[in-house]
């Protein structure tokens, strides 16, 4: 019997989920049976009307209706982020297994308590952190854990968008803290602690520092400005456990930047450099052979970088965005399959979450903060 | 009643196609409804294996019965280039709809003689021109429809890549030109055409040269060496019918090149080039605002280059390869749904591969082709 | 007549001085007249070679004799940073001009203490830190303050290089703190700050944190290892006068990079981006125009960006490191003949230093540092 | 006794002669003195004004005066192409060594007249293809006669500027066939040919198109417009003796270009690639390793690839134009010290200019030219 499939969103992650549940199968042999099973939006209508676009088999006005169908295994939340616990804890308390977007909640507390439930009721989770599905990401990792770079000895990160950028975009309810928690931290940074703790292990402490650049921003109905309550940009020095050091950056508005994710791991032999604006490559530079034939090399993604090949055999072809949501789910469907967790759980995403925090909470106290 | 899709073959470009017919409804919402309806590939059992995990309704080990199926609207071809007449014919007569892979056939004869039937026929086709789908390469043709760059006044394109690199590859079919046709032209050489045609207009006349570099190559058995038959490189020198000069070169044994396909076009007032391997940038220089300023910019693809918006809502999160297909296959239907020729029909493809046999002639001839 | 310079160092920098020295007013035609008078060095047979080689009148194997002779009105010291105060202040002292190489000192104590003498005795000095001299960063500068890309609100730079990477690389005296001072810091991080505050204007305060990568290096001769007592890396975080924050990192381990010297400011209407390995490179964004043809654009640098054109009127054809020295002695010897300013003189260069000072004391003590 | 040099033209080249025949003793250690002996320029006074910045000892309006001057040994022509042969063969005539800028004259003959004068006068004699001398270049050819790409297959070559893309831009005498030549290919094209030939070797013929693309421009006195009478880019397939084949393409007409100067050498093991906008940088894909782990590498120039170290022991602090001057007067006083042939002496530059030449010949003639 296939596993059923319950989708609740439409937006921009919504409909990332629905194309790469359709997808997963076709793409990997080996994957469980999935039914695209019911999707829920507001109205209705809407969600009536995706239904019949990404092929669900019903559609439903009421989460709480999906989380409870019989019909539905895992329950998919893309919603707004203060949106996620609640959901996520009827999804659990109904025994569901859970996809939830990232960041999983508005505070750690409330992540905690998210991921204190489903350890309980011991369903299986995944925290929608993309990124680190990329071909080129695991290679990374190979790379590191095979030696080729030496010992990780400093990490260097950046995440940053501009659609915070322009100082008259109309406020929203994600410049208010109790309606969106953190600012850039909870929207683009959470992403690179993804990608550092993936590379450099747990970190330690920090010191950190945050900027609101705009500090109101004009109401949309023209009766005057409101203030902007989080970060637009923040930046932080963290010890990793293995001693090593490392900077994270983000800025929500980074003029021309539309998906910048970069990072490099320094090693004792060599650096290993990667771009999310050009993500099928990967920067490589190996203290080997003769100097004068050294440098940084371009490693383009290819069927030696699993799972590229399920895609594509040839090299060079480019991954999407939409491939590496499908790896997700991919990833997910064989550990509710075979029964272990799937990364990153929800446990595996309170990690990286508890560092978004722990950096807000070193800037707005102005001291270290131990993790 | 949703459109019967048959598929011929299960390899690179079956897969893609499989992939690209089971999203493109979903991702895009005014398409007709498709059925994957029948699949084929031999032997049968693999057929089978392959409808389960591509998700079509059956299988067959015979591409006649594919093609005789009252089940199957469209014939999708992914076989080698060899078949592709003889299926293609047969879907024609049939009264099914075309899809075929480039090029259509292995001589210009063959194509011209798929491009009468089907004309006759009345049926829709489209030839697997992948690369002129991408967003980019639409934002392209509209900045120089747009007069952005001014009159085109120059071509360059270089498409390379290394499958054919290794001196001790061993000898295959590919290198034979009976059961192959042409070398890279054929394999590579056609897409360029396919870009500088729709970038440029027409070619009138064009001086080439090629080169077989590995003249023999290892039998796979050990017993002995056979001859290497069709162009490792191609190079030719156009004129455009607007006047316009410009070059094409694609090599099969560019070592490092995956899937390099690089144009620039050259215009009276800018430029704009364009990296396959970076398939998610275009590079524009215009000749305005101070002198001091100007550069080539890069622009990264979203919502504002449609339709990559279809897939996701936020630029410089990049398209794959298989989104490519995708949007080729919603053209497909929606020209089948609307009774428009879709593009590039097997009369704009005959025109392409025109263009890649003219080169063949000059470089064997030793003289100016004209087109 | 002509302005004598007196030279002291014949290593990588002072080669650099003298080829500039020989250069400036060939290049320029509006420079005071210049003699190569006295160069000096240890051995004195070594200094003898060198000024044959470099065009000098005279040799001397005793910098106090340089800076003693009535031929010499500019003292320029290449020594070792642990040299430059003593010689510094024995030139002030002869009321000499004085051309010194960064960091000023070992300590921020002796850099004020040299400050305060020139201020006093009213002779012109500048610091080497030649960088800033680069027409691309003229330009970013004149960007900036010409509102292109509005009010800067965010600084990001990184200045690298491997030339301490190899973990099996000898101990030197440039590890140990009483001879050296600081480690990466000193060599590279000082050029970072003087960039940071040039762009940005001056810094208040800051949080930082330095690590030692290499904690001992093998000696030399082989009778064991010692201890490394400076920073490989350190990571600040800024915040500016203005308001603005920003951050730094440096490294000398960072494995291939050979003058990497980045930097980004990030403002409310565009951006702007610099790579010291592509100097003749800027890249800037404009948040102007249809969104669809906005990009990050590479201006290459030419006569439009002064003073290039003083070394070619061609755009595009690339200055190299030495003309950037180049023009750092143009600007020398206009502030000596004019009577003002250089820039960075020495009070200029002391802010920067105090910056690099500020984070390792921050680093070592575990707080925010006042600048 | 110094060399004496003579100088005639105190323009772009004339003083990037300047500037390179003052710095190369002092970068290089082995040089034969040289004396700046005497400039020349039209009118006098302009002579006289650059002859003190520059440094030289006297100055004359007369170029006669200047090759019949005793106190000079070396002619240097950086006058208009047209002027070349006169000055050259007087200077020959007179006994002096000769560097002269490329191209050697407007025509084959005068070109070759000018290599049979010198042969038969044994003087010494270079032309200015000074991209030749980058040490990225002759990397490059290390990297092939080492057998590093194995065996060179396969070569691209392309040579852009925009300084004649403007299509309002006035009419001048470099448009006119009898007064300047030809066009882009005598400008740009035969550098390129420059770095072919000294990549791949002789080449054997070619086929080959160019293109007016304005066809006219207006006068500058407003009083109509006059015709172009030589090319705005050209075109050509070569076959070299070797048996490889490669592509030159050239356009003065390239928007954003302003000194594009790229090649690549494929090799049946790897490949070589280069770009003069960015002149301190080697492209290399080798195929070694696992494949996993290949991709090109950005070799940035150091002291491991001699001259370099010459100007700066620290890799990757870039060179610039001015540099690979010096490098050509160092290799031609080298050159006269020794006795032996500079490189490219008027034969080299002979051979090289055949090839423009060839070109141009094919195109207007339409058929194959043998070399």
């Amino acid at each position: 019997m296939a596993i059923g499939l319950g989708l609740i969103g439409t937006g921009f992650m919504g409909k990332a989920h629905a194309l790469a549940y359709r997808a997963a199968g076709a793409v990997f042999g080996d994957l469980p049976d999935v039914r695209l099973a019911l999707l829920c939006d507001t109205p209705a209508d809407r969600a009536e009307a995706m239904a019949r676009q990404f092929g669900f088999q019903s559609a439903t006005g009421h989460w709480r209706a999906l989380v409870a169908s019989p019909d539905v295994d895992i329950v998919s939340i893309t919603t707004p982020n203060g949106l996620h616990k609640e959901m996520a804890l009827a999804a659990i308390a109904a025994g569901k297994h859970v996809h939830c977007e990232k960041p999983m909640a508005l505070t750690l507390e409330d992540a905690a308590a998210m991921e204190a439930a489903a350890r309980k009721a011991g369903v299986s989770t995944i925290v929608g952190y993309n990124y680190i599905h990329n071909p080129a990401f695991a290679h990374a990792r190979r790379l590191i854990a095979g030696g080729v770079i030496g010992r990780p000895v400093h990490f260097r990160g950046i995440v940053d968008e501009d659609y915070q950028a322009d100082p008259e975009l109309a406020w929203t309810w994600r410049a208010k803290r109790a309606d969106a928690g953190l600012g850039t931290l909870g929207d683009l940074g959470c992403h690179l602690v993804s990608m550092a703790c993936g590379l450099m292990g747990p970190a330690e402490s920090l010191v950190a520092d945050t900027q609101i650049i705009h500090e109101t921003r004009p109401l949309a109905d023209g009766s005057g400005r409101a203030a902007v309550e989080n970060e637009d940009t923040a930046s932080a020095i963290l010890r990793f456990a293995s001693g090593a050091q490392g900077t994270l950056v983000t800025s929500r508005s980074a003029w021309g930047r539309k998906n910048r994710l970069d990072f490099e791991v320094h090693g004792t032999k060599g650096m290993i450099g990667f771009s999310q604006e050009r993500m099928n490559e990967l920067q490589l530079f190996v203290d080997e052979g003769e100097r004068s034939r050294q440098g940084f090399r371009t490693i383009l993604t290819g069927p030696e970088h699993p799972p590229y090949g399920a895609f594509c055999p040839a090299a060079g072809h480019q991954l999407g965005f939409g491939d590496l949501k499908t790896i997700e789910v991919a990833s997910f469907l064989r550990a509710i399959a075979g029964g272990q967790p799937a990364h990153p759980d929800f446990s595996a995403a309170l990690g990286f979450e508890a560092v978004i925090h722990a950096i807000d909470v070193s800037a707005r106290e102005g001291r270290r903060v131990q993790l």
